[in-house]
């Protein structure tokens, strides 16, 4: 399993980086202003528009120019997209050199860092292509998130929250609840209690589920597939978390309406999220209802040809189910 | 691990292959002639120059256009070139779609089908980039072997000969000289039982070290790091097994030249070699030497920068040693 460590600041990284012997730091225009970049490094452009082939291209290129091999160290420096790319072509590169993630953002903290899913998006589908390929060592420098901007950090935080639901026990939820102002002011021990009572919810499902098989990783999906869809609907302008949140509203609106989710869980629920500001008030119309759902056919979720939704019977209680359309147009409508 | 199931006839396989339930059949116009293709199928254009990304492109595109998930079934049905790209875009398709190859050249038999290796050949070098994904079922038809061009056949006898020597008895060496002549007039029941001696072998080595990570996998390597650089160098006009082969009679040499290799095993090897038409007489010229030097040094099976040779110490007892490059030049050299 992946070794995690925090690191109290970036100037603890370069000694730390040093100890591996043949590396490729692989970190994009904006990552890169927060470290200096050794010289065996590639920096892509930023962007979700980049996550693709192309760019892997130029990873494993770039890997093969320094003549490395497969006990080499690929280091991914920068948020989900960067870190996705890096350990997709970590993975392949002489079917599999080493691996090393410095995430450098609150979404990539909690969420792209652990459990080794890789992969880059494809025909305008989200990470279509991808591996399993669990990095040897995650390192944690919370000092990055300073100068984050706000949405990139609300975005991290739309996980965080899903995380509070999934957990086994309410710790996480009263911890958001009670350090509101001080995570919003990004004071860095309490984001660094946050960021590992996150990273426990995610690991109770991965440990039990790595590949995603057995339908309890999948739970992790908690909201992802209302909103993947909203987010390739909007092409993308949308932010992660952002859609995620989101997607929460509409899984908890369709588990009431179908009897699944009790109500006081939602609303308790529905209230750490607006606690945060994801208000969840945008809706799908009628006219654009039939675009959302070929959105969600396509999702790479689907199972068989049904795309399976993550609902939530109580406080860590996730169950997958299919729904009909129309309880999809109730739980997306106005 | 993978299952091995052996069919007495193509028409055996229509029936097989239908209780998969989704599946794309990812072959070559090659292959193609050696059965009815099923409509969800993608025929590609045949031969090693193909077996690059844009090729993978086209698979991952036709699976995505079939709306295959995450449980339908890749099937791989041709050689060796078709199988690794079949078995790397079903690594990758969300993250890693079921996989049941049909090998229908003896090398791809012996050699590409079981243990999981796969990929496609970057900036000229072979399966540089790949991924370790064991098929969950093989299907060996011998029967498609009887319109196999001569050349090919050969190319897979090289493989099976290296088998003979990395067995750890002598039984699959005997079985080659009591039934060269059976084996080289492709008699059905002899080939079948070649080939699964042959697969017993590779499956000794594989099962102890799948991912080759601990030098013993690497001994399937025999003659491989001598002979893709030969193969490199003529710009992949030698056929692998050929190339194999001619990079047996060099490791032999080299073995033998630094006391590695008893001189007795290494004559009863070159003979077996040679009964089977593989004389390894071509040599490096001194113009071209610093550029098959170049060639080594670029095989993807180095580690930390050194590149390493499979000798063999005697009858199943390979050993991983880097080679100086004047003990190279003399193995390679008139």
């Amino acid at each position: 399993m992946t070794d995690v460590y925090a690191l109290s600041s970036v100037d603890e990284l370069g000694p730390v980086l040093k100890d591996y012997d043949r590396t490729l730091m692989v970190t994009d225009s904006n990552a890169s202003k927060l470290v200096d970049l050794p010289s065996s490094s590639i920096v892509l452009p930023p962007g979700e528009c980049e996550k693709r082939w192309e760019s892997v291209d130029r990873i494993l290129s770039r890997a093969l120019e320094l003549s490395l091999a497969r006990d080499s160290v690929f280091i991914g420096f920068g948020g989900g997209v960067i870190l996705d790319m890096a350990s997709f072509a970590s993975s392949v590169y002489m079917r599999g050199a080493r691996l090393v993630l410095v995430p450098t953002t609150l979404l990539s903290m909690v969420d792209a860092t652990l459990g080794g899913k890789t992969g880059f998006d494809y025909h305008g589908i989200k990470n279509l292509v991808g591996t399993f390929y669990p990095a040897e060592a995650v390192l944690i420098v919370p000092d990055t998130l300073r100068t984050l901007p706000e949405s990139e950090f609300r975005s991290g935080l739309g996980e965080v929250v899903k995380h509070a639901f999934l957990s086994k026990d309410r710790k996480l939820h009263e911890f958001l609840i009670e350090n509101h102002d001080a995570i919003m002011a990004r004071k860095s021990d309490v984001l660094s209690e946050m960021i590992r009572l996150s990273l426990e919810v995610k690991i109770w499902y991965i440990t039990r589920d790595p590949e995603e098989k057995k339908g309890i990783r999948s739970a992790l999906n908690l909201g992802h597939t209302f909103g993947h869809a909203l987010e390739s609907l909007r092409g993308f302008s949308v932010s992660h978390g952002e859609g995620v949140a989101w997607g929460m509203h509409k899984a908890f609106r369709a588990g009431v309406e179908l009897g699944v989710t009790p109500e006081d869980f939602a609303s308790s629920a529905v209230s750490l999220l607006e606690l945060y500001g994801f208000d969840g008030d945008e809706s799908i119309a009628d006219d654009e209802f039939s675009r959302y759902l070929a959105a969600i056919r396509s999702d790479k979720k689907k199972s068989g040809g049904s795309v399976k939704f993550v609902l939530m019977e109580g406080q860590g209680l996730p169950v997958l189910t299919p729904l009909a359309d129309e309880d999809i147009r109730k739980a997306v409508s106005c």
